[in-house]
């Protein structure tokens, strides 16, 4: 059995990358300590991920340990912050080998590929949780915000949106009487649910042009309702003009209307920008290599309207995801 | 039942603290931001508390906020950082009022004492778990590091040790033949193990006098141990010279020794200073309103030993606690 300290140096220390100039000290004190570039600021942000709430209990270490990560970096996306550095938090079972060796390598792999340094943390013995709280660089005024949509502005969202639920719905058996896929399509699907991308390179490069931005994590409609409250503006959707996944749009409309609108696990950007901006927003998402899509505009009247392709008024009954609702 | 961002919105957000400068965004955006001051470091740290753990399943919540929230604040001070702000991700195993309501009153109360804000984190459904990252500021070159321990050097710790230690040994009814302690003693002692005071205005003040320093979480030998480990040297303790809390005081030598050695959850600060500072030191403490206790010397041979009032070699069989060893 692995020891706390062996774990700690096995798997989680390295020599310090020498990319990050900021990092003054990392894994091994009390604390790390960041040195931040005169005048910018430091972007924060914590997620927790429990196994059988986020994850399933089998979930390849691998790929968990890719998501994991992924989902701050998405964070720091929606703020356009650059990635500098992360603390891991882990409460384990047993100290595995054959899990935290897999597990760490997706975990460092994603890390390195966006220069992003593991500078501390806390390991523990308890029901598997993972807990990890990124730092990232902005520079003032410049953070894309969830209260900076105004009227007018388009809405934005990158990639595509509801492959990862559709994966979900097939490892649960939902909907098995309208859902058409074979298990090389659900595969497909899988890689998204798995390991979602996150948009950071879209997030910098939409700095000084987007209003808002968050991530999409909880569902379109949900996590688009949090910048119209936080804007207190309101919003339409073109529901029909939604970046099906490439499974999902083999699927009914109405199937792609619900897990587009309300899928979750997308980490996808919605963002807002000026109607003026459009050229500049497609020419972000050309020098970021990803696709952006308009999908409505925001409205001074609060509420979200949805339309079909003919611009009629669509009544959907769809909620986000509550993760104190019982699932 | 409470949905997630009522939880949050109920107990956890609060109007911003108009006595932190560096935070220009706090609760409920993708991320926090802070905005540094001009030359200074961002100290961090994140510890996670598991229940049956860290704590016991019937814990009090309101000074669970407290422990959670301190034992965080102990590894700034143990690097001389002042507190800043933190984030909290909570897994719950249902949004039960009645342990929310004193949790984040505990929790803020000693958030507000030390003017530490929340500035964010992350709430889900799961076995509960509390993991608390915590940012504070310092100077570059005056953070009290693991690694600067130097030959010649005295070894101080602050307050008293072993008090929450015997307040677990009378909840196990561990050395029952041994340990005389009534009912009003234990909870005396259980006070030092539910609520611990970091030790935040002793570390700043030790800035520029203190070379290496830890706080002593896992026991004094294992902890003292780090140090001499990154700093490449060796100790000697003068083992009757460490001071015992009041209630271990009145026990035998042989408890008094392993519980102020090897105890745990003590978070007092066991630090190293040149010689020829010790008037310093004492200042320090006092300018702290903190005790500081000289307790041995810092030697340029490794390995830790341990000696007797009449400076004579004590050879005691004591281990740090580890986490994944089963207790």
């Amino acid at each position: 059995m692995l020891s706390e300290f062996d774990l700690i140096s096995r798997y989680f220390t390295r020599p310090a990358r020498s990319y990050i100039a900021q990092i003054a000290l990392g894994v091994g004190d009390d604390c790390a300590l960041l040195t931040p570039a005169a005048g910018t600021q430091i972007a924060i942000s914590t997620d927790m991920l429990v196994e059988g709430r986020h994850f399933f209990p089998d979930a390849e270490p691998f790929t968990l340990g890719h998501k994991c990560l992924a989902v701050n970096l998405s964070d720091l996306a929606a703020m356009g912050a650059r990635p500098l550095a992360f603390t891991l938090a882990l409460a384990l079972p047993a100290a595995r080998e054959e899990w935290l060796g897999p597990f760490s390598a997706g975990l460092l792999a994603l890390a390195d590929s966006h220069h992003c340094e593991l500078i501390g943390g806390d390991t523990t013995k308890g029901p598997l949780n993972i807990c990890i709280t990124v730092f990232g660089e902005t520079l003032p005024g410049q953070a894309l915000r969830r209260d900076a949509a105004q009227a007018g502005d388009d809405i934005w969202v990158s990639g595509t949106l509801g492959d990862a639920r559709l994966a979900l719905a097939g490892y649960r058996n939902e909907l098995t009487d309208q859902l058409v896929m074979d298990a090389e399509q659900h595969a497909l699907a899988a890689t998204r649910m798995h390991q979602p991308t996150p948009r950071v390179a879209l997030g910098i490069a939409l700095r000084g042009i987007a209003r808002a931005a968050i991530d999409i994590s909880d569902g379109l409609i949900g996590d688009l309702g949090h910048i119209l409250a936080r804007s207190g503006v309101g919003a339409t959707l073109a529901v029909d003009s939604l970046p099906a996944g490439p499974v999902l749009t083999q699927q009914t409309q109405a199937i792609r209307r619900h897990f587009t609108l309300a899928g979750g696990d997308d980490y996808e950007l919605c963002f807002t920008a000026p109607a003026d901006r459009r050229d500049a927003v497609f020419a972000a998402g050309q020098a970021a290599a990803t696709a952006v899509t308009r999908i409505g505009s925001i409205d001074a009247a609060s509420g979200l309207r949805l339309h079909d392709a003919d611009g009629a008024v669509l009544n959907l009954q769809l909620t986000s995801f509550d993760h104190f609702r019982s699932t």
